[in-house]
């Protein structure tokens, strides 16, 4: 199994702020930036490297608002990806850690992902991804 | 410039289940653990792609004992890489963010690090690194 860090989400209310720090200021290159309706926030992708910082900004009082309420802007996650998602679900399942999804979800362009509650992760709430082959 | 991310700095009070959860359960390789007494921590490295995740347990009252009473153990800071970091301090510097460091530290391996203070990241604790060449 090979793991590899695919982003790091940033929380924020001030997407201005973020895109001003990231893109202009540090240079990164903005590989996009959309609504998702269905979550209920706005996202800015940024390239570092073969990774992503995500910035991730809540357009209702969702859970990344709830986040952001309790603890401060920041980092909200950080996303690892995986070869074989359901596996190391089983895997993670068996050992005893707790799992926000049981089962991968799937995003509109094929990448199944799940989280694991940072309650079994020593504080970090992770996102596990497969990319779509 | 090319910037991309070098680790992500878990703190911690319990490496004992840090390394279970990243060593067994996640199967990352580790590269090295050791005692730093000059900041007071003890560090292991697990290799996640050609990035690091970094988990970080205080062994005295310092910075990062106080950030896991704040805000408990979790995500401590983003390590990012930098061609020229004297040039991108200079470069953040001019346009106002908060420095931790103005001017670059040095590791014993002749890394140059420095960080950059949350006010300025939108939350993010971000440490600057240019390697040895």
């Amino acid at each position: 199994m090979t793991i590899k860090i695919n982003h790091i989400a940033i929380a924020t209310n001030d997407m201005g702020a973020g895109v001003h720090f990231w893109g202009e200021l540090m240079g990164l290159p903005l590989d996009k930036k959309r609504i998702v309706e269905d979550e209920g926030v706005e996202v800015a992708y940024y390239r570092a490297g073969d990774a992503h910082v995500e910035l991730v900004r809540p357009i209702e009082d969702n859970g990344v608002q709830r986040f952001i309420d309790k603890r401060g802007a920041g980092i909200h996650h950080l996303c690892l990806e995986v070869d074989d998602i359901a596996a190391t679900l089983a895997h993670l399942a068996q050992a005893g850690a707790r799992l926000l999804n049981e089962t991968p979800k799937q995003h509109p362009d094929g990448t199944q992902f799940a989280f694991i509650h940072p309650q079994s992760t020593g504080g970090v709430l992770i996102e596990l991804y497969q990319l779509p082959t």
